[in-house]
């Protein structure tokens, strides 16, 4: 194999396929990357056999073959190349030597036959929407998630479409983040979990253009994600996902509208107080005009005042810090509606369309020693 | 006590002494720092007992006082309070309120007297040099102080003063680093060394502008450093300095000018092939006009070739990558010039008026392996 492809092409290859490489595994193959310019296109490869990533590199073939390498290596190679042309040709005993003008690497690489290929796709049943809606989408609910393997289902994000609405959705047991939005055309149902780890990959790859746009397939077992030279194959969560509409009650007795950034800056506040591991609540106490948001910890207290505009009654509620912050940072508007029945439901922040839906369980406090 | 005073001016404050602070202590009130505000000027101090760093807060003292905080989480209540005046009170039984706004913290603070004095110090001798000189002077020679407790010396540098010279001396046993520079006035005789975690933390604090001074007072067990609101006050390492003059030879076989960047990302280049804790010398081949840098490793080898300018004898000579590189990284020039005598003497790189001198000592290597 002989092939010449610039620096740029090259590394930038190299940076999105290094997302599917295995860091720890059994299998030394996994740990490379495949070179393939076996036929008239140079692809490069990875696939932790989770999930998989291909994309092709603009570069000239003066010799077919097929080659693996360790990835890390690889890639830390062509980091450090000078910006230029190189030169990859495999020699005998999979030895290959890399040339970026007067600079000469050889690395030793592996039989380009043993690595894993990627899981045949058919291409019927897909999606289409831009690059910026998608990595928002995933953004704005991927912290939600569980990263306990106990139970699959929650390590992965559902991904609803129902014609013209695609709807996301993650949760973990103490909070639910949803997403709506609206495709430009209609689509037949499905209804997919997908990993977590696969769309927190896919979110750093896409460019967040409002222009580029990327096509997703669905098989019974498998995910496509198709946008410009690259394809991201992902196995599905198996397993029927949470009814979370039954988890929404629209019902509320208070209904508050607080300046996002004064709330979160203020809560960012407060957990400097929190240590490490130790479980302190946020109370919000929220009366006519005004939300009092106070913390008790170990190393001192807490508190401060916000103005706010009520509907409803006067509730006291206490809530894990971490999770209103994760929700606040999700949300861009400037101005939020949290919706609250009493101090053992669920507060709920939406906007009016529902773009955004924020369900966090409220925790227990000592009303007590809040005061 | 009760003083006001604006977020930025604290800040920067805290931000300055918390590099005194210690962080593995078995005395608590070392890991304080002490708001003294028991004459008419606010000072903010730490104390780990090797180094102390004092400061002026700018502000109000409404009510005098002295008080010893918790270093870590008041500079992390600081760091995260609005951008407006803060007012600090300290009630009964030391707890310390910490207004900004409407945010208001409550934290436990200490007795002030418990606190460690510094040392006094008596400004007679001194010398005064640019913040920008004495930030150069320490960035480019310590990384080769030694980190190694077993030889005290090792872990600090040589300040010797000569009437208008100050010359900075660094070595671990591998390498030396100095630096020379002259003072605006003459100055007597002083020869010292400075702990080198001393001049990392005052690098740090010193703004690097060449308009700013900066005033080093010296007595026999302790330096101080005084600059702006500033004084940071460390001891001395006890003992005579090795005579590093009998170390260099000005006497060479081989002289050769080479570019710097090309040299230094060539060997940057190589050391990708060493993993941690492998120790492979990066062989350097001098012919007439040309080098060739070679290494070879477990993960595979690699060589480039370098234009140069040579006087003399052909040599080959093997180095630790990474001493070259960090004496590379410490010099500005374009070309510099490297002075050998044989493959298993020093290699001396130095500029016509010995502003710097870089004295690297070679490795052994296999020359068949290397060939």
């Amino acid at each position: 194999m002989k092939i010449v492809c610039s620096k740029t092409n090259l590394l930038n290859a190299v940076n999105i396929v290094s997302k599917a490489v295995s860091t720890k595994t059994t299998m030394p193959i996994l740990e490379c990357m495949l070179l393939d310019a076996s036929a008239n296109k140079i692809k490069l490869m990875a696939n932790n056999m989770e999930l998989g990533i291909e994309t092709i590199v603009l570069g000239e073939i003066e010799q077919k073959g097929i080659i693996a390498l360790n990835a890390k290596i690889f890639a830390e190679i062509i980091r450090k190349l000078p910006d230029s042309d190189v030169v990859i040709e495999s020699k005998e005993d999979f030895v290959i030597n890399i040339t970026c003008e007067k600079a000469k690497f050889s690395i030793s690489g592996k039989q380009g036959d043993d690595f894993p290929k990627l899981p045949y796709i058919e291409k019927s049943q897909y999606i289409c929407l831009s690059q910026f809606t998608l990595k928002e989408l995933i953004q704005k609910t991927i912290f939600s998630i569980s990263d306990n393997d106990s139970n699959k289902l929650l390590t992965g994000e559902l991904f609803e479409i129902n014609e013209t609405a695609l709807k996301v959705v993650s949760l973990d047991g103490h909070r639910i983040s949803i997403r709506n939005t609206i495709l430009k055309e209609s689509y037949e149902t499905i209804k997919v979990v997908v990993p977590g780890k696969t769309l927190s990959e896919v979110s750093k790859i896409l460019t967040g253009n409002l222009e580029d746009e990327v096509h997703i397939y669905f098989t019974t077992n498998h995910i496509l994600f198709e946008f410009y030279h690259t394809i991201v194959i992902s196995r599905l969560i198996e397993g029927e996902y949470f009814k979370v509409n039954q988890m929404l009650s629209t019902d509320y007795e208070t209904k508050v509208k607080i300046n996002k950034k004064e709330m979160l800056n203020c809560i960012d506040r407060a957990t400097l107080l929190v240590k490490e591991g130790e479980k302190k609540p946020i109370i919000l106490n929220i009366t006519d005009n005004e939300m009092e948001l106070k913390i008790n910890s170990s190393v001192g207290s807490m508190n401060e005042r916000i103005n706010i505009q009520k509907e409803g009654k006067d509730i006291m509620i206490g809530f894990n810090p971490k999770f209103l912050i994760d929700s606040l940072r999700a949300i861009d508007e400037e101005e939020i509606t949290l919706y609250l029945v009493n101090a053992k439901a669920p507060c709920i922040i939406r906007d009016k369309e529902e773009n955004y839906i924020y369900l966090i369980l409220p925790v227990n406090f000592n009303a007590n020693a809040a005061v």
